[in-house]
């Protein structure tokens, strides 16, 4: 099995050197990452800028790496149709994300954003996140991943659909199970704050805190609150079909 | 009624200047744009920098607007959470952009995702492209977002459903109608172009050229093809419903 590996907390996050020490158990390995850290950049890519390209070891020469001048997607598509196209990976992987990616916030996750990329081109992927801001442990997260990618070849799911999985920040031993759930609800309260520059211009920092939304107990919000591993089916067909019919009565 | 335009080709493009002149003879508009060009920039938003903001007059001092240093996304938020907290918006319409917004490629979009950042602030939300990279006349595209405004305002959405309305470049009386669409596939050949910088290092160009995949007659795409506008309701819960039951005897 050959394993693609990409995240968006940039080449030298731990994550995906946690990744990388689980999986290339089971797989051989390439990582293809940005070079920098690209949090909430969703599916952004790069037009209008050239996109560099070069190799990187991570921490130890066992573990080199293409670092990448670019978003998660750029990541992924310079993978899949330029650097791989004679050695195509049978799954991707993206993550272990430093902290949560539920509900609505996943639209700006570019570790989320990665996977999406990577079933656009047809193969199985998984996000992974760990439920911690905190500096914490990504083995319990990364054994994980490993459990799911070995439960997903064997499976067969639907094209167009990938996995988004997050992990309490927990020990293995006192996760409280693992729930297949829906996308819940996510809002900010005061997220942006005023200030003025030394020139006198104006800028915002956003930032804000979680606020507590109602969210269903199926949802994978509860379920990490819950300290449950919460793997959610993610598909990206943005038609809202059930509503068609209606609108051709509108008679624009 | 009061309108908040916005767009991902930049404060000064004509697409949303168009929108402006045609949408200002029904509403009172705000306007909450880019500084410059942030094209495919999908949903990022700016977490690690701060957003500088002040106000541009966009060629005459009629058209005054907020200029912002962020995406898309960074402007309605910014928009609605800061700017225009006691002065709502009734809608948003993001554009016109210079460009199609069909298919998979709206993963991607500045323009389809500062809606979708709309819609999940709950306004109702309209997505604007003109199907031409060349210059062409962005007045027909305006008038048929004001049609779809007025009815828009008359009719009940559900929530978190917005409309991605692609436009053939065509003049208004050369229109073949207008099509209730869902979302085509649209795939892209020889992405990457491979190249050396001076000082020797490899980088690569992402562009490529859109590759004729298989549409439904009923799709975005092929009703831009075919001469008519397009109209897509597009929902953003990612879940995919239909496998979560199959996926709970995986036994993890």
């Amino acid at each position: 099995m050959h394993i693609l590996l990409t995240n968006d907390d940039g080449i030298n996050a731990p994550g995906i050197k946690a990744l990388w020490l689980e999986l290339s158990q089971i797989a051989r390995i390439t990582v293809v990452a940005p070079d920098s850290e690209k949090s909430a950049s969703s599916q952004a890519i790069t037009v209008h800028h050239p996109i560099w390209v070069d190799t990187h070891c991570i921490d130890t020469p066992a573990i080199c790496a293409w670092r990448v001048g670019g978003t998660p997607t750029d990541c992924v598509k310079v993978a899949l149709e330029a650097l791989l196209t004679d050695d195509r990976p049978d799954i991707i992987v993206s993550g272990i994300n430093h902290g949560s990616n539920l509900g609505t916030d996943i639209l700006y996750s570019g570790t989320v954003s990665a996977a999406i990329e990577g079933a656009l081109h047809g193969l199985p992927a998984i996000a992974m996140s760990l439920d911690s801001w905190q500096p914490f442990d990504f083995m319990p997260a990364a054994k994980m991943a490993r459990k799911i990618v070995e439960k997903m070849v064997t499976k067969c799911l639907p094209p167009n659909t990938l996995l988004n999985v997050n992990v309490p920040a927990l020990k293995e031993e006192q996760f409280k199970g693992i729930a297949v759930t829906k996308l819940g609800v996510r809002s900010y309260e005061n997220t942006f704050e005023r200030r003025q520059d030394p020139r006198g211009r104006i800028y915002y920092w956003m930032s804000g805190k979680v606020s507590e939304s109602e969210n269903d107990p199926d949802t994978d919000i509860i379920a990490v609150k819950n300290g449950r591993v919460s793997i959610t089916p993610i598909h990206f067909d943005l038609t809202n079909y059930g509503i068609i019919k209606a609108m051709e009565t509108w008679e624009l």
